[in-house]
């Protein structure tokens, strides 16, 4: 049992025999000035090179660590595999594979695409997401009016921003109560169910005791930006059975992590596969398209960590930030399936207002799923048509 | 009352207007659009841009976020000033200067440079602290005769190796109830006193009970991985009075952080200041000169933000990682008095073992303290004598 880390390391000559030291020295520390008696009692702790494999730039160096070494948790993983290693310019950390053993003492997500798409009764198309807008300052009428206007669109689900935080104006306790009654009377009037991702913020150790009451309260999601905490804290709130709601992970931060030119965890890592092993159900990320950006490689490989096959449940991407209507066809082309659509402004900013710019996005979702163009789809839908007007198509590429 | 952001943005011709669009982004969202009469209500909500300072590759810009935004924990202001700037490449976040009252909410170092100096009774010479070597597969035996070498010696600290995590041969309890037993019976028999810092790991939502079990079985300090965790969570084992241990917070993975060339935060952000007001008593980094070396301008920028004037108490610097006895002079010179000079190999590597290794760091030590030469003091001081020739004398620069 244990844990195989895959690194970038700039190219050097002598890159095996480094690797071999680094593997010792995070491990047991030396070998060869070891007595043999003392060799076979530690040989169940001593790190083994896997490969080393050389690039141009940067060799992929692969390092295996013995779980004999470490506790079964992220916080001594990432500290045995790159406490030290992260202090040396230009090298990488680029993905962990865990021998089965291991990986099953992580949770990955309560519920996943298929559990979310259970909830929300949609089997056949991407889901629709948004954030609400400006809340900092206004009080709860205003987050109610938004929260109804886009309910009265076709909303599939509805998160805070991430920087909106405990307030005297809309508290935590108050905004889940008030969505609760609006969703709940939109499921009775119209059948369709909506989830609202409220942000659990605060310090570390509130943190369960606050989830636990906003379960109580009828809060049907959470909100949570995962790397001001780190990865182990997503972990224990999807542990928590007292909790059991859906998480949308919130990537901010990572780009301090994943952002580095050249150094740092891959995105891939960490807002992929290990932000979906501790539980997330949405893994929320820079789209390719907009001003917050992340590269295209990146985006993509996070979508992948996020839906490859493995033993948990997938989770959904929500490549966010700038996105409109006009990229609904490029983004499931990139994303397939298992996306959510994810807008502030795209929705906020339509022409005429927060309804139709949900209508707009539901409707070129539906164009899509239906391999009908969105120019086409205009033909039927004013809002979409209008949205189109406002931003444009995105060629799909 | 809030915080201001000290920013290095990449040089931009229009850095004023970017940095006034981040500004309302990051809090109010927009302004120019917004009524007259809701301006007025968003006033306390809306950020500032305070300064900005052309640079030839990078700008600093300075940013005032009201805290009527956040709450007044590091998860929701780090998201809040940095949680989307991160993406930007080239976007660093260097510095934190809050408003008294958000400071307050703080809670310092619980001991500081002076609690730990009380508690130990040295007063007038920087602190030596040690590293158990090559405990991983060891059995307790081999971790008692380390430390009774190392008591035997001088030494005046003892931490675990951070990579040292929850296992079978020597348990977390184990390794408390049988230091304090060591540690108590040499104080009884020299009237000296030793801490010895414990590595606190596991999960998150684990550490607290952990961490209060350690204090009643008698433990005396902490090693805590913060950046494993967050420095949220150092702050939670600072405030928590049924703790109310020294914690000497270790930097593991802090490279991630802040070893990033031209992105990241600042070293003396997040291993200085901040390890500093979330209540670290001893902070430990890589020592300019070793093999895990940092640079010397943010190795003394961390220190100077441990011991600068503040309403806090200071903290310990500990320069880390390839420290030997000849350098003593250099790191006295470099990090002043209030320092811990840490070492592994440097004590464990001594020709003629650990206790002479101590020894040969203590004569270091008093030496340089009474302004005598390392050379001078090998005349008197075997172990000393023995070490120079090993690894010879840094000169001082």
């Amino acid at each position: 049992m244990g844990v195989t880390a895959t690194y970038l390391f700039p190219t050097h000559p002598e890159q095996r025999q480094k690797a071999e030291q680094y593997a010792l020295g995070l491990t047991v520390g030396s070998w060869t000035d070891i007595p043999h008696l003392e060799q076979e009692q530690l040989k169940k702790n001593k790190g083994e090179v896997v490969s080393v494999e050389k690039g141009e730039v940067k060799d992929t160096v692969k390092i295996y660590y013995p779980s004999a070494n470490f506790s079964a948790d992220l916080p001594a993983i990432l500290t045995t595999v790159y406490g030290k290693l992260s202090f040396f310019e230009g090298y990488e950390l680029v993905d962990l594979t865990f021998d089965d053993e291991l990986l099953a003492k992580f949770p990955g997500p309560r519920f996943g695409v298929k559990g979310i798409r259970e909830q929300l009764n949609i089997r056949n198309r991407p889901l629709l997401m948004a954030i609400f807008k400006g809340v900092m300052g206004r009080d709860l009428s205003f987050f109610s009016a938004q929260l109804e206007e886009l309910l009265a669109g076709g909303i599939d689900l509805i998160k805070d921003d991430e920087i909106l935080f405990e307030n005297d104006l809309t508290p935590f306790n108050k905004r889940i109560t008030t969505a609760k009654e609006i969703i709940d009377r939109h499921y009775e009037n119209t059948g369709q169910r909506a989830l609202y991702a409220v942000n659990l913020s605060g310090r570390t150790n509130e943190l369960h005791e606050k989830a636990e009451r906003a379960r109580e309260l009828g809060a049907n999601a959470l909100l949570f930006n995962v790397h001001a905490y780190g990865l182990d804290a997503l972990q224990t709130l999807r542990e928590n059975d007292n909790i059991g709601l859906p998480i949308v992970a919130h990537s901010a931060l990572s780009g301090v992590l994943s952002g580095q030119p050249g150094g740092g965890y891959s995105y891939s890592l960490m807002v992929g596969k290990l932000t979906r092993l501790t539980g997330g159900d949405f893994s929320l990320f820079p789209s390719p398209y907009g001003n917050v950006a992340i590269s295209s490689s990146d985006a993509l490989a996070i979508n992948h960590a996020l839906v490859e096959d493995s033993p948990f449940e997938q989770a959904f991407g929500v490549p966010s930030a700038g996105i409109h209507p006009g990229m609904v066809p490029q983004l499931m082309k990139n994303f397939g399936d298992n996306l959510v659509v994810n807008a502030g402004g795209g929705i906020f900013g339509h022409p005429d207002g927060p309804i139709q710019g949900t209508q707009a996005f539901r409707a070129a979702i539906d164009a899509t799923v239906n391999q009908i163009s969105l120019e086409e789809a205009a033909k039927t839908s004013e809002p979409l048509k209008r949205a189109i007007e406002e931003w444009g198509v995105l060629a799909t590429s």
